[in-house]
């Protein structure tokens, strides 16, 4: 039997908010060079970015009947996450669905197969994360699971898990993850501040990275 | 013996005006999910667009000698479509040629290879539509048809069916058929409008997409 | 022994200058359709532009160490060339490298792996050319040679030789080769202006593309 | 409306056997170096071979309710061939339904999918043509036409048009070019034999490819 | 910190000889077209079947150090399962370690990453499934968890889970859905062998596959 | 000027006979992981295997002139190794040169781009080694240069440096390290025979790959 869920745990705002300040590298680097998701999937747009908790929508390839429902059960600020197979010829989002989303505040969507109207897309400000851009349209006929783990870029995605996304790409933080996540990114940015203010003063690479060390323990031979 | 024909009858202006006022999408959706090009195929620059009749161009990869023919008797409005292998690294139109097509008054182009000079051809403003970006120079030596029926982006293009593209895709309306998908594209539109204006004021996806029908067909279980 | 070294003859300022005054397929044209890296390498934004000598890199798939020690002992107006075995899922550089590209005053980056923090190298004004855009963070462990000649793109660059991209992609000049090439660029450029002018007044391509004699010589019958 | 119809006329059996003696790269050649479909369409094994009549399909991806039809309308020698959208994912073809085809006589399978059961269809001995072996499932949803013209690998297949395959590959033969297309294989087979006995007797390629002429005329240096 | 952990709970050698006697293709459809793997992943060689308990493994690419203690830790049956992130250009596994591996009993081994030695692996009898096959060596860097759920083909793997495979692929079975999918699965193979049965003795496609019902439901028009 | 010449020195016959005596990755690895071609190349039939001299020649994608050239001037036993843009849809060599080959006692082919007739190939016995079989003809237009160095499979090959290939892919050893690298692989071949002889004792994975310190090293926690 296939069920249609809520997410059992929304992360609380504070942690989205406090996720929302970093961008999608600097929170893989944070959690420990994890949950990253594939550099195919890429936003509509290089200027939208999404910082929300998943709603995860499984999909058939070329059918697109269970992101209706997701839209229709999502609530304000929840990323759609759509596993469609990885099938890039298919448009199973466009003009009419973004005005569904946004109607409802729904924070953005993230899925690995294609969209279309994306001029529309790009006018309604509405984040949309895709593996593709086509105008295929999509059959209503298979059902599968809303807010099972799923499968999206090579990563699994927990209902309720944080999704970040910007012009580098998305990645996923676990629920109860997120705080401590927020605290290291912003050490991280803190830290990289650190050095590229070592940079503009003249600081070199070789102190900053440290790359005596490295020299000595790998025996490499420097002639310039 | 290779033959260089014209198009055997060009669709009527009034039939090119109005398909032109719908995008890609609504048209392939309006003529019953036909035509469609590979999503590979994409604009040099996401705000161009081309609506006109297919002046068919076949080619050998790397070899762009019969679309300087194409460009030689291609008429005004004409969309030269060209079909070269699917090959992604020849840039087979640049500056030069695009000037020769804005001096014609050419329509745009669609390639399934290279093009290259992007910067000016966003400038010139000729729509180009073409499966890579790449500077590798092409050879003047094999001869093939110009008018025939060709294959581009996995769609059988005939000489006159009219190319539409914009930033989702290309896809290709018979010519016989441009008035009927012509008012099915409004139909569409219509009841797209319709729709998104119900889901301004408030109306659900269940109701707009009768997702009950689907609940009780299938046997989902609704846990939310 | 893995050695460190530096790029053993520069190009002169005149002959990087002359090539810095052509597009990337003009000089690929111009010397004899050679030189052409992949065109799966793209700017970051499509209005970067570097020319420059290449300062070259051998790096483990992954790996950034090499990296960091290029951006150490590269020279101003270097361009520093990456070959990491064409691996897209990893983000090999990003904002604070690129800060100390600019306190040192590199010329650009090519790279045939992934980068990062891409909307911040956007607003830097550093040309950098990737095979892909990934958040995925790398390691600094394996060592390998700086200014062996490399391999990227499908071209062999050798240190001292000059990148030459844009929009369009890039293109290897070879450091004894780069005056007469750039004579050939300007005297291609120089007759594509007067073909662009020949258009603009309604000359033909047939007349331009001497088409004629093709047509005699390949025995292909015209229609039309 | 959605057709089911017949090849509208079969090739003859003398064709149809005058055909299956040559290879499918003898006849790609002998009849100018067209028809031969995508490389990346292959047997599932590599001794399998199909020669008859093209009995057309087209197919939405995942779905193989049209193949169905297919088997049931199609005569004893005839090859299916199914357009499906080069759609890797799926197995629409496997020991059942090749089980139905040998009891019917068909001559084969071409399909730009993937089919299943190989292990059985390598001792069934019918010849199949796929895109990919993989064992997901289909569904039976979508109509589409039986016999019309289809894509298939790059290349358009009229239903009563000659598939010819092999370990190499697939070939199409326009029905009406099948008499001479058998002749100019047989001259071709007849030369190459005459090429390879004068390899065996010593005579060098010099001689047989007449590269002294591409010498001169090329302007080639030998030294060697 | 890493973990490295056994099986919580391996399924019954009862439910794993069950299963071991279905297809990957029949177990797929019986357990409602779930758990196929990607289509990329292949045997080494068409005659290898493996059917056993997942000893899952987290891999960094290029890397087989946690293969290592896989090998290691595995108990007799267990079917070693590697998540190296769909990497083509390595080679993490060999004659040494396969030899480890008949040694301990190991029942096979899937990677979605290559292997090499694989004239020897044919030789030795071990199942092995991968990606590719690569000459190129790995490193021993980076640790990971042994018996987490891993990604493999696309597919969450959770240890204890049953891959089975054979020539077209792998599928995976819930360690608690065994029974009951060697069930249906037995029901499967036994109508399809009545079909296949029935195809014999003359039975049609229409007739067996319903296709009546269809031409009806969808209004089909059959010309034939 | 496009030069013809020879191999500028050949390797001595001793050393080609003591790395004939390795697989492919026992090279790779002995030589420190170096020069192994793209995993893309393979053979024919996995029962090939080559070694010998790399006799090499530049080509324009789809056309064979040189490599004609190529099998004229190489002596017996060279490897003709024929870089031709890693293009997939040609088949560049058939039956008629593989019968010149082996009149002239050629070692082998390998290739980046198709050949055809590999049935007969595969009964002729010459190894050949290529990206893809493909039935798509050639032209004899555009010349390049023989023996001067080449990139194949991301590696650069030098004439004169050694090719071996098997079943799992190909190596280059360059000339002037080959007997050293004879003599590495050798005692790599040693090692792991007495690894394997280990493993058939019993000895396990921890003791022979010092997985203990590895623990240590990393911190690995093992509840198992």
């Amino acid at each position: 039997m296939i069920h249609i869920k809520d997410i059992a745990e929304r992360p609380s705002k504070a942690d989205i908010d406090a996720l929302s300040r970093f961008s999608a590298a600097t929170i893989h680097e944070a959690q420990g060079r994890r949950g990253a998701l594939s550099s195919r999937l890429k936003p509509v747009d290089h200027r939208m970015k999404l910082c929300g908790p998943a709603f995860t929508v499984k999909s058939a390839p070329r059918d697109n009947i269970m992101l209706q429902f997701a839209i229709h059960y999502a609530e304000p600020g929840d990323i759609i996450v759509v596993s469609a197979g990885e099938y890039e010829e298919a448009g199973s989002f466009g003009d009419v669905l973004a005005n569904a989303c946004l109607a409802k505040g729904i924070g953005g969507l993230v899925t690995d197969t294609g969209v279309r109207d994306t001029a529309i897309l790009r006018d309604l400000g509405l984040p949309v994360f895709s593996l593709s851009v086509c105008i295929k349209g999509t059959v209503k006929e298979t059902v599968a699971a809303v807010n099972d783990p799923i499968i999206v870029g090579g990563e699994i995605i927990n209902p309720g898990d944080i999704l970040v996304g910007d012009a580098d790409g998305l990645v996923v933080v676990r629920r109860d993850e997120a705080q401590k996540v927020a605290q290291l990114s912003q050490a991280r940015d803190d830290e990289e501040a650190r050095y590229i203010e070592a940079y503009k003063r003249g600081t070199t690479v070789m102190e900053i990275c440290k790359l005596d060390a490295f020299i000595k323990a790998k025996g490499v031979v420097v002639d310039i």
